[in-house]
């Protein structure tokens, strides 16, 4: 550390991101990315963007994606807040809505941003640890809080909460902000939107990066009452005016007028992950129930970072936590039906070892 | 504000971006953009990018980035950081390297980011008077401080500090971080960043919004010793991973291979903006020396507020501070030749009024 640092700096444990290897011909099952393309609409409406206008600021406050979104989700545009991927949307909404004196709560087993988080604007937080089966039980949560997130389906679990679960939770917690991270919803759940205009106290949270497949071009977005809304506006301006550069304004608008493209390859993705779960367990693997575009899995027999090591040497890489209770287990995101073959043969020759 | 809210949220005052009006047939010299296209290579190397790895994250590092900024201005990669335009990166700077016991010191009158910084990390500051003449005077800061940023040249001044001053100024203030905030200065200044390998207590931060005419794409950067950027970095990496996406990364690297342009379009810009100080100079006003892309200029014997109407009802758009010491004044980017002249017939038709 350095003398010149704020002292907040030399406490961080920044969060490390899955590995984006320089390398090509690799099958990269490890950073939850699609494997189907963005739309082909998406890359006309950045390449109609791509031009003089790049030299002038884009609009700072994202209006035609905001209302883009909100038309979508059938909410009003000042429920619909943008940011430059939903890391930066979660960010705002730990600083804006999570510091107060009772302590956010959030899974033992979740994003591990979460924490990263807290250390950054000094919240205040407790684990609630999954049950058994690794869900989350919603009673563990009725106790006093500074407010409550969690991801769902719940990453890197993949496991669902029931919308009436949710619901529950919202009726029981009427005093602090509960905070649903649906990055993965697209792929077999059920999205939380609906009880926005019931529940002042609900911030629903999305991403662009996952079912839409565009990780590349960096946008989130959170849907909420306007009161949280503001609550984040006023963070991001006190932050940086233009978050959102053309091209990701452009594309994301883009992205919400196609709907068949996103329908068919969400359901491909889907369709590849019950075929997957199914090959995994012909081979020994326990397999959580996924309703997410990756699962999360461990055998038996074998250890997991011994697997993903295995798995490396034939190309293939996933992610491994070396974190407690998860230890043993490995995050495999849902390739195309070619990538999910080549895992499974990497798999079958490094399992006998 | 709400009881959702954390109490920090209702304190703060955000900034206010210039105008970016949805209408087209104006001529908009409010915002400091540069009146002059991106570069062909830079729309090139974009829509290169513009394909099926957008559905892929992009590299968190921004390593080859890094490399190009770092060969342009003769440093080491660990001594650059990158960011979503530059006020995330000074976003980030008010974090990790400004928060100590000792207030922070910049201009009156200054960018009018700065303060709002300040209250976002609940930063000490004071700020230190501008001599008559708007200019920044080195000994006024000779006192203790938690650190130091002004823009060189100031904004919205436009008044260069020498080099050497800046040189008195770190060699006087050992203990804390010197920020120089160049986003203008390839409009007539000479860059701190050849004293970065002296000086441990130096930060210089640039911009790619005005001199590389790429505002709407959202890349910033900041060069100092590697202890700095350490700071910046495990502040960026505890808020979002990824904050420049595929395009602005590509678009980036192109925009520090094509020197010829650069030079062309910033030189036009200089010249630009000495024809039209003469310009207003014939016109009556009182014109401050300006090493920016903008002039900040009063008449003496009509009220800025009103004048910046008058221009409008021209179509013309510059911009108004509302602020002490100030309210006399207007900002006006320098144009394209046809734009200043534009706005000086604009002029004529609104001073006789």
């Amino acid at each position: 550390m350095s003398r010149f640092w704020s002292p907040l700096v030399s406490r961080l444990s920044p969060y490390v991101p899955g590995e984006q290897p320089k390398m090509t011909n690799l099958t990269k099952l490890n950073t939850n990315e699609n494997p189907y393309p963005p739309s082909l609409k998406v890359l006309k409406a950045i390449r109609a963007e791509v031009g003089d206008n790049l030299r002038l600021y884009p609009d700072p406050d994202s209006l035609v994606l905001k209302q883009a979104i909100a038309a979508y989700h059938g909410v009003q545009v000042d429920q619909v807040f943008v940011g430059n991927g939903s890391d930066e949307v979660l960010a705002f909404v730990f600083q804006a809505l999570f510091k107060h004196d009772a302590p956010l709560l959030f899974p033992d087993v979740t994003y591990s941003f979460y924490p990263v988080y807290c250390g950054l604007y000094e919240i205040d937080y407790q684990t609630v640890p999954l049950a058994d089966d690794f869900s989350i039980k919603i009673n563990d949560y009725l106790r006093p809080n500074g407010g409550i997130i969690f991801p769902n389906p719940n990453a890197p679990t993949g496991r669902l909460l029931a919308l009436a679960e949710i619901e529950r939770l919202l009726q029981a917690n009427l005093d602090s902000v509960v905070v649903v991270d649906e990055a993965y919803i697209d792929f077999g759940g059920e999205t939380a939107i609906s009880l926005v205009n019931s529940y002042p106290n609900l911030l629903v949270t999305h991403s662009l990066s996952k079912s839409r497949a565009l990780a590349g071009l960096r946008v989130g977005f959170a849907v909420g009452h306007p009161d949280l809304i503001e609550a984040l506006t006023r963070v991001k301006d006190s932050f940086n005016s233009y978050p959102l550069d053309r091209l990701a304004q452009a594309g994301a608008v883009a992205a919400f007028a196609d709907e068949s493209y996103f329908q068919k390859t969400r359901h491909a993705v889907m369709d590849s992950r019950e075929a997957l779960v199914q090959s995994m367990r012909a081979l020994g693997f326990e397999v959580i129930p996924s309703a997410a575009n990756f699962i999360f899995a461990r055998h038996p027999a074998h250890d997991a970072a011994a697997l993903a090591a295995g798995l490396r040497e034939f190309g293939v890489i996933v992610r491994h936590f070396n974190k407690p209770r998860i230890e043993q287990y490995l995050r495999i995101t849902i390739g195309t039906p070619q990538q999910n073959n080549t895992l499974l043969e990497a798999l079958n020759k490094v399992l006998p070892a």
